[in-house]
């Protein structure tokens, strides 16, 4: 079962809301690529599996980990959406071609049926779909599948890095990169151990991104999201917590999931998307 | 951020495994009514709150919830198909009629892509869709929205209770009955303060199932997922957590999240579903 | 079974063609919360009804009512595409500029796909999909989803409402809100007379919009599209034809239903649609 | 815009309900081939249509008459699955070989999710896709398009025809056969006008099913829903109202829309579908 | 079965690489009347054909010739988002008018998801949807599935015609043109053939495109794509491979597929995409 | 471009017909591990390619070959239906009981909407989606992808192999996982390439299926399909063409694409299926 913490697992920041950066990390969301087809594809073969114990219980720290980067991203799309709201009206109600610019570049839904929400959707507002989540009853083959979706989606992370040069956006995403870089290498290192070939020296994928940029101080450790009292889950030596990493380039280690990041406050609704009035009258209130 | 325990949020126990019943509960994981839509569509309003803060936290609290609820029902789909594998080999090979039956009533799927295990998909196998998570930037609207869903999930659930007399499932499905009578109360419960409505005496629809069937002691209980050692969650009486309950059948508690099921063992695979040769030696050992 | 009428049941003018507009009101065609989801919601509850009678012949109403609203939206649609169409040419091969102007914020399949005509779809291009079509078979949770529908789709009207200085687009915006109005009074009138609450002032939702803006005169009228001649379909005194309206604002009244608006007259396809010549040559006669 | 008549275009019976029956009837209201989709596309080409005028009012007034073929195949599928509740709990209680049988044939979801009626999906539960309803622009090929929907939609209602025995069923086939012959001498007509060819001696594809199955008396009639007392719509000397018909079987004739079926009365809720108890108590009440 | 070479069936030649041009062809490829369609629609009735055997053959000539049209549009679009990728990280960096320009007007998954590459989508980045693919199981209905398809294709091709002023890809369209000219005479060859009315004298849909744009070399020509040595399968005397052509503008004639056009070289990958290291190195070696 | 010929890859020969089997085939064909979903991912990975060039030469071979064995598939599904016409209307006529078995196990749309024809759809009628085709830009990520689809699609072959005991069927299935064996070599040798570890001694997966059920001559060959007579496309030295295999259990060839097969014939049409006279009248005949 699960538990929450209202604290995000890291830090979301805008600087300046860009509504159609907002329309493209809705890719990272419910793209194919993105956060929650890795999220519900962990855990359905965490869920499903048939043993062995250790590799049922790491998709489900690691499940449990990516719906926290659903939430990251879900908080960016709705932070950067209040750029669409400063303004709106006057901007389309006085010029049309104005209406051409904001309405050409961000997703439409994100006002019309969101209200400046983000949406389980990818970046062309094609919904999410399940039959993305893979669970094949075949532990190998569940691992390339994980293997190409922490590809895809370390490639997508780092194009949406090249897009923004928003310095929070830019932090957000280097933290993103490196769980990639660590999920790449935990699926690599059951693959090992189930005689899959060796993979030492391999960098994670997409190699042409500079590790450097990445936020390398989490890009090795295998967040542990189990908090159950009465399981020593932490030091049970397990190849993807200790040693050195499958890319050769650290050493593992495991750390018990905290929150790096605050609790996010967004602004208040825009008055034109028509949130109820007990909304708009007490947005910023505590309670 | 989330966390997770291996152990269940309840009892999954299934008597006498039936894969014709495995492919129904698939509508109450992937359908429009099911448990993965309403956990998405909670968080995703919760993420998307622009406030007031009682009902993103409360929206929070419940959306963490509902994953357990996909897990309790993904393990019972795979409790149940294990009534698929003994013998399937020699049911189909040795007579085709025997094929008919076992293939008619069971999704396909369930042994093809899966191996014997649960899909992101519904009862007819067509994939959990993302447009049916619905955040609208209006608490109202979500609420409604909310009502809707645990109506028309709180009625699959009493279907599908009345489909089965495995006493394991029954006891599962009174469980998650009781838990949508609470859900549908919450969402009446946040209406009624926003000024839509006095609900007193209305009954949890459907009103045709007797809830002396139902796990009466979890029907009006408010459970906390949050951990947060810093946040006081318990007790900030809020009008879900105490008082008499919307429906005015009971009195509301709040109740800090546990599991009341233990962490879920599914048989090994099995044979015919070429599993890798590592999970067929090694299913049964703890690591 | 069904009849038409050429006239539109409301007036639609559209002063200034503006296609990006066009691809917005997409939304409340084909989106989740649009007028071919109630159409056919309604429809399908009241086809599957199995009693009581009323509840079935008030669906059957407002079902049909529904279908003359996506035909509102269509002509609406079609009339803003115009402004694509004038030079439409010249700019694309003149000025690539222009064309990410052009393009950038219309939806390409209204020109490419429609040669200038609505689609089935929403403000996305994603098809409408029958999943939301949701007939439960309990009336209590059908009612929820239709309010949700309407909660969801007033939200949906109002937001367009914002987006466009379009005197004759305001116009039929504030008359679909006047019908949405009284849908949700309608669906809460039956929640109310199967115990569901009182509902008495209770505002529609969305609640920050103001009702002088919406067609007031529209706002609480049952309009009645039964024209069987051998039933006294008028005069049957229903909680939602007659007395205070749910939202304790106004008297119900029922009408026999006709239209408001005239036969629509689209201008002419363009020429670079590539219609068939006769389409061109015999745009504007009567035959 | 549109009206309606609580009275069938055609009569329903059902002499021996049957629920397999009713998931094929599926195909033909939500499937590729099926009724909603000529429905909306013949009502979209028209919204659509930048003239000649006198195929925008043909295409009003089919598009209203298939929507009454929806309700047709609705009302079949909701008769036809009463057969799914006598004694579907002691079927499945008492013997899973039942479930087995029940469970395979039947759509699962018109229990689960529809309490026993009919969905907006296709005979595999796969929704409705409103990208199947083309509008193209230019007349001819939307005329070919309906060509080719009444010809696989004609196949696919023959093979219904042999799929059953059931004189009800066969009646209501006979009558949709008949129809969709009449269609496919409309759309032939348009594009006979246009130029597209010499269609004499064309037999209704498939040409394989001998005539005198179907409603003969149907199948060169073409139905006027429009009611606009301000139109002498009758009369108007169409190439599909009058003349010899395109297949030289027989000549066309006009008719104003009416009711030669009765307002239909389904058996009331099965008691496992939990219904609301008002439902329940009041199935077969007038009011 | 298949083969390949690895030259292009015709030219492909972009001038100016336009990313909005790009979006725009994707509906030819991936959208309900693009080349993805036609081509697993002609392969499908062959492949499931039960006679007459000269039809089956037909139908996997032209279904092989329809994917070396997916190639080529695949190709066109790969070429055109060429210009997505110079300067694109100063453009959107330097200043966020510039992104609304570029990310308004191009698909942005063309970037995020495809590092500049197609995908099998529409032009609003829908997915190809199988249910496109029409194989009834009749001859004739089939054909006319397939006159529509080649209908709305010509249109959809003219319309992609005037939104360019790109010399190479009006010469890549005027060749698409042409073969849709050529697949709607074979196709209603057949229904002449199977007494589906006489055709002489129609032009292809749309009637409106003046066929001296079209590559009229290719307009009446049979492409045969069958390589097998012991077949003479040139030369057979069909009605679509000598003769007068259905549309009586031209001579039909035979003639042994063969490429027009070259191994297509695309660009070196943008930087900014994030290919592998390996890739932007030796991106232009032979080997 | 493309070319093809009329015999098949490898043989197809059904020796008892079984709908039930052809529905599971379906899977193989449309469904996300199926061979349309790696036919149109590899052609899209070559056709985007941007380097370096004996990749893009590879994945055209392979691409290519893919479509054969869609064509193999769709042939034993057609082969399979047969047993679903023999008697059909009898069956269904005389004895709802049967009704059920029939149309119980297989897909209903084989015999509705197809004549007992193959669909582009997945085992539950669901249809392929684009969305499938991966083609990231970055040759790992494709690699990752394509090995992923290897595993699960060679998965789902050994447990269609499972599931019949046709001897026909059983040796066309070892023809595929053989071909499966061989594309996993491949893409790993390309990661192998590109410093993506070392694979030696890994077994394809799933590694419980006895290579000796495999049609070992076709394990390790790679089949070049390219027919260009202007390159010297077999003996250019690659890792995929000579040498040992990545699995180190055989040594890799090359051959040239030839057919293994004959040209299917089909039995002639179901009469109740409703094909054109003209098709039930020359079904065996050679013209």
């Amino acid at each position: 079962m699960f538990y929450h913490d209202k604290k995000l697992q890291y830090k979301v920041r805008v600087e300046k809301p860009n509504p159609q950066f907002a329309r493209a990390l809705q890719q990272a969301i419910g793209g194919i690529e993105g956060e929650i087809r890795v999220c519900l594809q962990y855990l359905f073969q965490a869920w499903n599996s048939r043993g062995p114990q250790r590799y049922r219980d790491m998709l489900l720290d690691t499940g449990t980990e990516e719906m926290a980067h659903v939430e990251l991203l879900v908080t960016a799309v709705a932070m950067n959406l209040e750029g669409a709201s400063s303004g709106l009206v006057d901007e389309i109600i006085g010029n049309n071609t104005m209406m051409k610019e904001v309405m050409g570049g961000m997703d439409p839904r994100h006002f019309l049926s969101g209200g400046l929400g983000a949406m389980a959707a990818d970046a062309n507002g094609v919904p999410f779909n399940g039959s993305w989540v893979v669970s094949s009853g075949n532990i190998a083959a569940d691992m390339y599948a994980n293997v190409m979706a922490e590809s895809t989606g370390r490639a997508l992370a780092t194009r949406l890095y090249e897009l923004t040069d928003d310095a929070g956006m830019k932090d957000m995403l280097s933290f993103l990169i490196a769980r990639d870089t660590m999920h790449q290498n935990q699926w690599l290192a059951v693959l090992e151990e189930l005689g899959h070939g060796d993979m030492r020296n391999v960098h994670p994928i997409p190699n042409s991104f500079p590790q450097d940029k990445e936020a390398k101080e989490f890009s090795y450790v295998f967040v542990n999201t189990n908090i159950d009292p009465d399981e020593p889950s932490i030091g049970q030596n397990r190849r993807w917590t200790q040693g050195q990493s499958i890319d050769g380039k650290s050493q593992f280690r495991e750390e018990k999931a905290k929150p790096y990041g605050q609790e996010p406050k967004l602004g208040p609704p825009a008055a034109e998307g028509h949130a109820q009035v007990e909304q708009l009258q007490h947005a910023g209130e505590k309670v």
